[in-house]
């Protein structure tokens, strides 16, 4: 139909016209007014207390003694189960969260807003690896940690993005690109660069050289670092997408341990939602895919946006990591995606395939037509709270969901 | 000849076996004790005053004020024409420097070893772009400038790298090439990764925050800041290389403005040299053919140990930044040259060829016998001194040179 043409052709400008830039760090309540007591946002599409993964339960009962709901991990299960916790996606919210996705009114968010149209989006502090709240770690080094992100780090980083202005994204993810990065399981050259563009602000601002020490040692030891920065940015860029009459064109992909969820711009802010996948991957040493927790995090923005599994032929290593075959390879699983996307975002490109760029626009049309679904580059959670990620791998975004975005779309339009 | 074959295969040996860590930065007269008054380290073969190039002459100019053997450059040109000053190559006292490569008394050198035979190597520190030393720029700023490293930022960068316990460059080098780099044109991903490497120590050893902001702000601005630590791990790698009798691997080469030279292990310490060419590539805007210095600098000890050039596949967007072609043609000067190498390194592998080794092991003979020349990417400076770099390109290694080498070679073991 030449009415989704025309709107999908308007979605694809808005995520080229977009200027992400890294802007500050700040409290979430600041950053989302409606952020209370009890209320917790949430990785993927709704979901009840009941339904979730251990990790996510594992998480929600940390946060809430982070945020002093509750004296200790007991108390805070008492509660769940009273249902006195409220929960809602974070991408119903501005925001962003990987893995379990914890976002609650005490923390610190980063703020990347699209200068173009004057939106902004958060998402939570990377923790590092290991035992951390987004893989359902709770107990007091966990806590302990997201304290220090709040009360020193994250103001820290704040006053440092303030005082430099801002790190504009666009070109910092071309850089990226060309350096190995796909943003999901590689940020290395990018979480680099980040603290390069950063230091200097940092020193400057730094209320102590003791504070200064440890915020580079975390912030120079955690390759990790730019995955919610990528995030965030990928939430700053599709937000302007919603809610354009007609377009298939999908706005959020995510995912919460038991359902995966997608958002398409003709359909605002419905869900679509189908069983989450297993990622097929490999393991770190001493786990099995019987450790594997389902898929979970809203991270899969970046996929959204053309990066991660997109962009895998920039990201040969992460191929080989996630278990996707030979460096080669990577650039078949880049080509695929161009069979269910609408354009190749020609300021991102992929050195090796002769610059070429990442395929960007996802058309639920395309998916359903096709039969191929989107390609995601995934951390493996272990399925137990708080050990961590266990492996990497590929996950499918389940096609029945575009089935359903296709049909809900129909019926938008007066389509049976 | 049986003979020089296996002695080829304890050069390749010698050269895989390395372990190169940059462990410190000192003041080059306790690095070269040899170094005093008036002697001067220079890049490339022996040269004289009068055969140097204007950036060469004006480099010397520059570092006799800095040195105090002169007052002012005027006073430092007429001691020049008196022969007060002795030159000398770097490489013949385990040293290499960029471009002019100036290598003088006072001034603060970083030192990689290698821990495998004990041995180490010196490469003065890279001063950034523009009106630079290293491009025969020689008035206050460029001196004020060294005068910094000297005496602010090489202490402290020594301090840091003492107290990190060195930075192994082996693994950090195998990152860089899977990020883009080849540690010639680029040495973004490496420098990046050094800074993370070293900022918790810069900022523990610091002497004041005013220091330290000045020493991350430079660090931080320059993205070539590692070609030096490249060069120098090249000399540490190359120089246990030496004197194995009837081996025809080429131990250095490098360039003096006038005369490219190469060395071969079996011939020891002798130079064969010819005439240098100009190199071939792209010009930044104002600047032409017609500016271009003839090549120099020992930064071709990159190339000596598989990188730079011989890397190219790693490195797409430097094949376009040196004119080199389109990112898919990057991988066949990385081919060609393994027609003239001995073997491929396994633990430096170019991930967009499926994580081939980069060639290594540069054999005379094969030089000869194919009439394929080392391909080396390389920096245009203006022939003018002070002005800078106002291009790259490629640059061929004379085959004269390698024809010379081999009839020394023959000579060296009774062969007509």
């Amino acid at each position: 139909m030449e009415k989704i043409e025309k709107a999908n052709q308007i979605a694809v400008e808005r995520m080229m016209a977009a200027d992400p830039v890294l802007v500050d760090v700040v409290p979430a309540n600041e950053a989302i007014p409606e952020l209370d007591k009890n209320l917790v946002l949430h990785a993927g599409p709704p979901i009840s207390w009941e339904k979730m993964c251990g990790p996510m339960q594992g998480a929600v009962l940390g946060i809430a003694v982070f945020e002093n709901w509750a004296k200790n991990l007991e108390e805070a299960a008492n509660l769940a189960k009273k249902s006195t916790f409220k929960f809602a996606p974070n991408h119903e919210f501005g925001a962003v969260g990987p893995m379990t996705g914890m976002t609650t009114t005490s923390q610190m968010l980063l703020v990347v807003e699209n200068k173009t149209f004057g939106n902004r989006a958060y998402c939570a502090i990377n923790e590092g690896l290991g035992k951390v709240m987004r893989f359902g770690g709770n107990d007091k080094e966990v806590l302990d940690r997201i304290r220090w992100i709040t009360s020193e780090f994250g103001p820290s980083l704040g006053s440092a993005l303030r005082k430099s202005g801002g790190i504009p994204l666009k070109d910092l993810i071309a850089r990226g690109l060309a350096m190995g990065d796909e943003m999901h399981q590689r940020n290395v050259a990018c979480s680099s660069l980040l603290l390069r563009s950063l230091i200097v602000h940092l020193v400057e601002t730094s209320s102590s050289s003791e504070a200064l020490a440890r915020a580079v040692k975390f912030l120079s030891s955690n390759d990790q670092f730019f995955l919610n920065v990528a995030m965030a940015m990928g939430k700053a860029i599709m937000d302007p997408v919603r809610n354009i009459t007609a377009s298939s064109v999908v706005t959020s992909m995510c995912r919460n341990g038991y359902e995966f969820g997608i958002q398409v711009s003709g359909t605002n802010d419905k869900w679509f939602t189908a069983p989450v996948e297993m990622p097929e991957g490999l393991f770190f040493p001493g786990f099995t895919e019987s450790d594997a927790n389902p898929d979970m995090g809203d991270s899969t923005i970046v996929e959204t946006i053309g990066l991660g599994g997109f962009a895998m032929a920039a990201s040969p290593a992460v191929a080989g990591f996630v278990g996707a075959g030979s460096a080669s390879d990577s650039a078949k699983t880049t080509q695929a995606m161009t069979e269910i996307t609408i354009t190749r975002n020609p300021e991102w490109t992929i050195p090796s395939i002769d610059y070429l760029g990442v395929p960007t626009g996802i058309d639920i049309r395309l998916v359903v037509e096709t039969g191929i679904v989107p390609m995601i580059n995934t951390g493996i959670a272990h399925k137990k709270p708080g050990i961590g990620q266990v492996g990497a791998g590929i996950v499918k975004a389940p096609r029945a969901c575009f089935e359903r975005a296709l049909r809900g779309l129909g019926e938008s339009l007066g389509v049976k």
